[in-house]
This record gives C-alpha cells, structure tokens and sequence, in this order.
C-alpha cells in the first residue's frame, strides 16, 4: 500500500482538526471522502481539503471500496454503530473517544473489534501521544519514580464554555461530568499504573449554576479510587476553570513524582506588569492538544502501513468507560461503588 | 502588664525552635522558665536563653507565680492534662498541635477552655500565621476566587525521615497518618471553606515499606470528604517524599483557583546543570515554617497584653480531631464514614 | 497554481527538517527535486520522501523548469552564491539563515532581491514564527508593555555541542560567536524595537576551552547595543550551557515586561525526586524550534500562492549581519564600535 | 560583655526596620539610644521600643559612654562623616549602604576603619546575608557551577515610587541610577566573582520621564562590566519597573548557572484567574529583604560579642563605590570608561 485512503465522519469542530491533519499533515495519508449529515459541511470540507469524495449519508460512504480506513468524529451517540458498521465492512476503523455512552454498547464493540483482528481499531486517547504525557510514561517504565502509588487528575473545561455547554447538555446526553470529562484520565490512570480501578466514591455539586443540579448532574466533582493494587486515583473534573482549560497529572512514586501541566501556560512568553507575573493560560483541548492530535492520526496510519496493533486498544475503551460509569452511580446513590460489579446500564 | 513571662514545657526538636523565639524575637516577652523530664535539656536550655528557673516538674512550673503563660510543646500525649491544669492555675495557655489523640480527651479539654473565658487559649494551627496561607485567606474573604468549592490540601514528610518516624510509631501512638499529618489540612479546609466535614472515605497503602501494614497505619494515603456545604475535600498525606517536605495547598472556587507551595523550594535560587532547571526544596517543618512558627507566638503574646482572643479557637482543635478520627475509621473499616456520628475512642 | 513545487539544497540536519515539512506537513507544497553534493543523501531523500528528482549539481536542478522555488539549506558560505542564481532563474528563494557571511556579499545579495521583485524571497528567521514570539510581538504591537526600552536575548548552545562546534571551527569559518549564535537575536531586537543598532561593545573569553582563543574567537561572550532610539540591547551567546539549548528573550517596556523562554523546558512533565523539582531542558534548535520550521515553510509556500510577501526581508538580513560584524569588530579591537559605519570585510 | 547596646541615629523608613530589629529581634542586643534631627521621631521611637536616651544631635550621642555600638542609618550624604566620627570615638559602627557618595570621603572613610582595627566596622550590603544569595555563595564556593564567567544583575523599583523619586531627586543628589540603584549589584558581583572590575560601558535614557534626562540621570540604564579574570558583568538598573521591586541575579559558570529571583513573588500564594496564573510581586526593599536585614544585625551584633570581624569589610565599599563612579562617568561621557583609573570626583 503507498498511502492509506480515509474516509472521514463528523465535520464539527474537531472533525474539522482531524481533517486538516488527514489532508495535510499526515505522510502517506488520503483524505479520500467526507461525511456528515449537514451538506454544506460536506461541500465546504470537499473544497477545504480537495476530496474527492462527499456522503450525506454513512452506508453510502461505507460502500465505496477505493477508501481504507473510516475516522469517526461524530457525536458520542454514533460511535458505537458507526464503528461495528465499519469493522464489518472491512475498514481500519479510528474512533474518537467515548467508546460509547452504555456499557451494553461498549461490550458490543469490544466483540465486534475482537471479531476483525486483521484490521487496526484505534480509539482517540489522545494524550497518550501529547510529549509530556509520553516523556512521563518513559520515566515511568524505567522506574524514575519507582512504583506509582497515587495518581491525580483535573480536567477542567473553562468557564467561558458553561453556557455553551449547558444549552447542549439540556438538549442531548451528555454522558455527565465524569463520563464525558474524566475519561481520558481514567484511561491514563490505567495506563501509568497498570492497574483496574476496585472501588470509587464520587461527589460534587452545583455551585455556581443551579442547572447542573437540575439536570442530574455535577459543575465540578471528585472521585476517589481505590485500584486493585491498592494504588489511589484523584480524579477532579469541571465545567467552570476560571484561567481556562486545565489538564493536570502527577504521578506520585515510591521514589519521585512526576507532575505534567500545573501551569497550563499557552506558549512561553510570560508577562509582567502590574497585577505581577503573568502566564496566560490555554482555553481549550485542541489548543493544548494540537500536536498530540496530529501524531494520534499518524500512528493510525502508520499501524495500517505497518501492519500493526496501535496501544491504545478497545479494553481501554471499555475499562475507562466502566469507571466513567461507576463514578455517576456513586454521584446518584451517594454510595461507595464496586466498580467491577457496576451493571449496564 | 509590660511583658508576659512565659513558661515553656518540652524542649524538643520544636521546643527549641519555640524557645528562640520566645527568648530572643517576641517583643514584650521573657522565656522566664523551662521544664522538661530530661534535666540536661533543661540546664542547657537555661543556659542559652539565660532563663531563670529550671524544671522537671511539670507541677512545680504551675506552682511559680512569677508566670503569666504556659507555652506547651511536649509529647502529644500530655497535652490535654497540660492544658487543664494550666489553665486551672489561671495561666494563659498556648499549646502545639494536636489538642489531643483521642476524642474523649479532647471534649474535655474544649470544655476547660469555656470554663477559663478570662483566660488567652491558643492552639498551634502555626500555618494560619504563614504569609502565604495568610494572603490566600485575605483573597478569599474579599471575595477574588468566588464561593470556594474545593480544597486540595498535600502534607508530605520527607522520605529521609521514614526510618525515623518508623522506630518512634513502634514505640509510641503516633495517632496514625490522617491524625498526625493532616491535622494542619483539616484546619486550613475547615478556615477557608467555613464548613463542617460530613462524610469521609480513606485509604492508603504501605507502598515501600510493610511495617506501616503492620502498624495498622498507611505509608500514603487519601481522604476524600463532603463538607456540609457541598464543597469537597481532597487530603493527601505521607511519610516518603522523595524530594523534600511538601505542604501544597489548593483553593478552587466559582471565579478562581489560589495554590500555595507547589513547588515547595527552599529559597529563590534556581540550579541549572546538565539535570535541567532545579529547585531545591524543603526538608521539614520548622525550616517551612520558621515565621510563622515566630508569628504565632507574637499573636498569642500580643493577646494576653492587648486582652484579646486569638483566631485560633479550641473549637478548631475539637473539629480538626475529629475529622482525622473519621478518616482513621474509615481507613481501618474501609467504609464511608460519617464524620459527626464519630464516637468517642 | 494548484500547489507549490520545490528543490531543496542542502541535506544536513537541517534539510532533513525541512524536507520533512515540504514533503510531508505544508499544505499545496510538492517537494519535487533534492540537491547535495553527497550522492548517498540524494538517493535517501528521494526514497524517504518520493521525491521524483535528485541533483548533485546545483545548476542542474535550477535547469529543471517544473520547479516554482528553490529552499536552500547548504552551508552558510553557499547562501549568497545560491540566492542569486536562484533569483535570475526566476524561482522564489527561501534560504537559511544567515544571509551570509561577509558584508560585501551580503549587500550584493540585497541588490539581487531588489531586482527581481515579483518573485517571493524570505529568509529563515524561524523564531518569527514561533507562537511565543509571535505572542510577544502581537503584545508590543497593542502597547501592551508601552514602549520597549530594553531587550535581552540569551542564545546558548549545550555543553555537550562543544566538541563537535570547536572541531568544525577548526576545519571551517563559523563567522565567529556573534555572527553564528546572536543572528536571530539580532533579528527579534530589530523587530521588537523597531530600531537599528547605533554602538556596541563586545567582550568574552575562553573560559573552558583554549581553543576557541586560539580561534580569534569567544567560548561565551556579552554585547551591549545603544540603538538608534536610544533602547538599550543586551545579548549573551554562548557554546558551554551546562544544562541545554537555552533560548532567552526579555523586552522591557515602559509599562510591563515580557519573558520568553525563561526555563528551557523540554515538555510539560515535571520531576521531583531527591534533587528537587526539576525541568528538563530541550538539548538543540530542532526541538525547540520544530513548530517554527513548519510554520515559516508554510508561510512561504502561502505567500508565493498568494502572491504576498513575506514580513523578513532581505534587509533584515543585512542589518542583522551588519550588526554581527560590527560585534566582531569591538571582540577583535576592544573598542566601541559604531554599527553604521561598520566597512566591508 | 553580656550585651551590646546599640544607638541607632536615622529613624526614616529604613531605620525604622532596623530599630525593630535591634530592639525585638536581636538576641543580646539593647537599642539603648535613637537619634535624628526631627524631635517627633525621636519621641516616637523611644516609646514604641523603650529606649532610655533620646537625641537630636550626634554628637551628643556619640558623649554617651554606655554604648558599644552606632547603627547608621541616617541619609546617604552623612555617612562617611558619621562613621569617622563614631569609630573616633571607639565605638563598633554598622552603616547602611552606600559607603559615601564621592570617591574622596569614601577613602578617608577606608583609611579611618584601618586606624581602628579593633573595632568592628559593617556595611549593609544585607543581600549577602539573604538565604538565596547564602545558598548561592555556597554553591560557587563548592564548585558546583565550574568557574563563573558572567553575573547579570537587575535592580528595579517599582513604577509606584517614580513620583517620589523624582521629587526627592530634583532636591537631593540621589547619586544617580548606578550609584544609588547598582551599588548591592556590584557588592555581589565581585562577591561571587572574586574580581574586581576593568572596564565598563554605561548606557541609559529617560523613556516614560523627561525629568531623568534634566537631572543627568537615566531612568533605566544599564551597565556591561569586563572584570579582570575576563568575566563580564550586566547590570540593569531603573526606576520605572511595572509588576514591582525587581532584584534577579544570575550567575552562569563554566559547568551551571544559578539564578536568584526571576519571579519576584510576594509569597507562595498563586492565584488563577480570567487573566491566566499570577504570581504577585514583592513592592519593596524591606518586604523582599526583611529577613536579611535582620540577619545582618545579628552578625554585626555577634562579630562584637565573639571579636569577629564580618565579611563585608570597607573594601567591598570602596571597589562598589569605584564601579558605581565609573558606571557614572561612563554614562555622562559616551565612552568606555577604565575602572582603576577612576578620578577622584
């Protein structure tokens, strides 16, 4: 094969980045097709990216047999059909994260994934391809800091994006806070510790903006796990971050930590003035997550090319979206929650 | 009143540290006389701070009508008869933390101190006088970070004193990890947020060392706590920090976020050598906290002349006991713990 | 135009980046011939990036009509030679800095570009592309700081370059530490100042190794600028930094201050461990400048599709280089040297 | 000697920190006399520290026999005189910074403290005596950087005190930017270089005020020194600093660099807000220096009562005196200025 031929679903906001990588940025990689179910979005990308291809409707973009492999960058809702419809069909499949929203889905796909194992399915943990993350997981591997006993995760949204994110979460599932915004530290938890989580306890509230309540759900929360080598797992996830987007780790050791992201400064130049020294902060994922973005999609091509397995696999699906779950029972129930034995839901 | 003659019992590691200062650096104050059970330190400590009477006694110190203050900073286990019987004398009465190791003791105590109203009783929450502690109160009540929502609070004792403490928690009741460490955190959280804990989870682990396992107590562990405003509580505590004595505090509310001592440096000078950009850091307690240490002793001083009360109330020991006895609990029963219904032990 | 087709010259590290980026990461640009005078490189290249044609003639390749622009990465000693001839064959030019190495050449090469001025010619001052330098410059340009007074700029090379540098110098003409490391600096100064150089005094020594004054040359070394708005330049080059690749720019202005580069970090990931908290440095110009490679090769390819020009000009090149001979000059005489005046050498 | 008593003459804002100390803070230390022209000080200032002798004239201070040691920390112009006088009368002297403001004073004061070799004489280059520049001193002195071969040094006011400066300097002879502003610098330069100074360039201007350029003076300048190991020096000094009192030193050797105070903070309270992450900055002399100055109280104190002499000798006055004139000299002239050969002024 010289060069892997894509056909991309999903032209929203981070469609449009996974786009602009496939057509540009990626080495021995074809935007060959688009999809989404807005035309103008589908003729605007044909332009943007000179595609030959343009769907409205996925089956159809499914039946073309020039492409190779299918990028899904739809809604949540889709990913789960989306990706057994493209497995079936022979494709490479990349999926964006959530595996899914139910855990009965989720195991579906795990299934149909385990059924095609000549074909690479890559699901979209991003950060596991960010520099810091990866430099982390380097020293860790080579017992830097010995062995990892707690883990602490923020994944905060800013506040400029509540009101944003209150009109979609009124209007479609959003999965709640923990499923929707811990699930890429819960998979990097699983991945720095190499451990399953046992138990978690998760709370939180409303505390600016009553509609969080009203909707079931949490403004800012906190989990805390329990793994089963008896390791700790901090997970703190909010809608309303004042400075901005902040994504932060560390990785306490037996013989150092590793800490990534305290300051999530947006570029290196700091500002003093009167109100002191400055570092302006990132105000989103795909302005902090630019680089990881590209270099996800690259070793989706490159497995293809290679014929290879990429390490993020369908089981880190399915376990972070587990703990996702156990996390908004124990919101719900105010209980502590045995998260092997959460049920579908 | 033109200065307040003080009498100092425990001369250790932090009864020294209080006895420079009481002798050389609170104005309008005279160490007039030290006790201790080892005779030796209480002739050297005569002799350093040129103080006029010596004890081994306990009582005889009491029995001195020269003195106006009782300074307590002998071994946990004393402190609650100290107090009582300084108080019972007529002294004005300032003790280290903690107030005591059990509940029991510690109502006891808190009642004590309602029966000697005329009478200065301070408790040695030291952080609260730290300048950095000090401007984050000052930001919260003004109101800069919103409705405080969430506290981090890490206390981290460096590794190179866990063979240390190892040897002293066989031979003695440390109190175990939550009471003995996080016992400055549960005043910070119960200061900057205003609230009562509700609810507490714990656990932890001996990660590098199995004597801890052994103790019935954790090498590092976490409380997670539902505070009775809905804010959360994130406690960190440990006795093997590779790099140093870490106290880091974080403050996050509806407008903004104050962090105190991330990275926990020993001064402002800055290494860079073929390892990287390096700050150096802290290696305990008094080196931390030496002003504040300094600070707390001028407050309790400047009470009694100026007949006031210090911030720092019995009620905050009696709270703060509390809560680390329902992280105790919940770390041995491994349930959630409910922190008002603790019981007496 | 459909897309831009280019020949690259020069296939050292740096042609390997920016081969990288042409074939690879600029949208509408085809890498369409390479050029090394090393046989071997051009049979990889044209592997490594499917490039249909090779050269190891350099008048050979300007032969071949399909190509729009030539990008020139040779040794500094071919730039103007290669510029002009690329120039009179009717092609853009990009070439890498510096512009050359003698002033004579420097200005014939100013000539060339001015007589030929519909085609695109931009030279790699890559830092102009950088999103923290650009950051800044977007800052100064809304009066964010007031009027910049003063800047300084550190340009460093790692320790563990020395051995290579100084065998290199030995064998070539680096252009001396001034001309070779304080070029980009000179360039930022111009751009952030909006000012030309009117003095300098330059001094350095050998601190570690001889050889470099066996050289006629400094290991590390300072100059100080009174431009011609009376703004004050302070710049300090260097090939001995212990700890890595250390990029530094500070402008102050009358109303604030802007850093860039302070720590030379490699990435966000954090280490405390018995050291301290410590930052590991990027270790050369490919890592630290990668994003700014991309981005400058892209605003070239735009600007030719686009028929703009680029905001470095040929002229920034010759003041830059003007200003580094005149640093040469005060190192070799030990004098203060007015910049305008600076002859021919 | 059980104690020293000390008599401190100068009670403006400086001096009122030193009265605290000598009064509170010191142990062994009376401050048994005060004295300044305005009588309200002196009355103030026997009140708030109990001082039994009060004056308005030194002289008749200098007539009581039960003091051991003067404190100096009248206005600038008076020192030499001061301390000649005091040292004639036998007794110990501290004088604050600068040694004196004209070249010949300073040496009659050299020649003076050399008549009285056994009485301590200390002048307040307090940075020496800051934990940060200790923990620097020591690491050079342990080789942990190799050998230096350049210090940068900036000492700023904040833009706050321009207004008052400028009134005071239309009615006083300030010194000038370096003489006033660098002086600690190149105390510190030559403590860490262990060189003294050969050759300087001075440069500056007048760039938010006017008023600097009528008075001679500069608002910000700054200064590049080459000392006689070929070391060089960079010293920025102004009075117009946006984001506060900004005091950084860097000292790059031959295998590390060590810098002190690149972020000027307040303390260790970060906040995050819509503006990004702050850190506040230190406003002045005394709130960066507090413990410094105490510390260098308790040395002076201790030299006597052990019969030491400190570290910082006349000398250290004389050579920062001398770089300071030729700083000023180089600025007023244009040229470059050779240090040794500084004429009396």
């Amino acid at each position: 094969m010289k060069s892997v031929k894509v056909g991309l679903v999903g032209l929203g906001r981070l469609g449009q980045q996974h786009g602009d990588n496939l057509a540009f940025r990626i080495p021995r990689c074809e935007l060959t097709a688009v999809c989404s179910v807005v035309e103008a979005e589908v003729k605007q990308a044909r332009e943007r990216w000179g595609v030959p291809y343009g769907y409205t409707s996925y089956e159809e973009m499914l039946a073309n047999e020039e492409l190779d492999a299918i990028f899904i960058a739809s809604p949540s809702g889709f990913h789960c059909e989306q990706i057994k419809k493209g497995l079936e069909k022979g494709f490479h499949v990349f999926c964006e994260k959530p595996l899914g929203l139910h855990l009965a889905e989720v195991r579906e796909v795990e299934n149909a994934v385990n059924r095609h194992k000549d074909q690479v399915f890559m699901l979209g943990f991003m950060r596991r391809y960010d520099p810091s993350y990866q430099a982390a997981k380097e020293k860790i591997n080579r017992g830097e800091i010995g062995e990892p006993v707690l883990i602490r995760c923020y994944g905060l949204d800013p506040a400029s994006q509540i009101d944003g994110f209150l009109a979609f979460a009124k209007a479609n599932d959003s999965g709640g806070l923990f499923l929707d915004m811990s699930i890429h530290d819960f998979d990097l938890a699983r991945w720095y510790l190499g451990a399953e989580a046992s138990e978690v306890w998760a709370i939180g509230g409303s505390y600016s903006r009553p509609e969080f309540a009203e909707l079931g759900d949490a403004e800012t929360g906190a989990a805390m796990v329990r793994f089963d080598n008896q390791a700790i797992g901090l997970f703190v996830a909010g809608r309303n971050c004042a400075h901005g987007y902040h994504i932060e780790t560390e990785i306490i050791g037996t013989k150092g930590t590793i800490r990534i992201g305290s300051i999530p400064e947006r570029n290196q130049a700091v500002v003093m003035n009167e109100h002191g020294v400055i570092h302006e902060c990132v105000q989103g994922f795909i302005e902090r997550f630019e680089q990881a973005y590209r270099a996800e999609a690259e070793e989706f091509i490159r497995c293809i090319l290679e014929g290879r397995k990429p390490d993020v696999t369908v089981k880190d699906g399915v376990e972070s979206t587990k703990l996702g779950y156990a996390c908004k029972q124990s919101f719900t129930t105010k209980t502590l929650i045995n998260v092997q034995e959460v049920i579908l839901a």
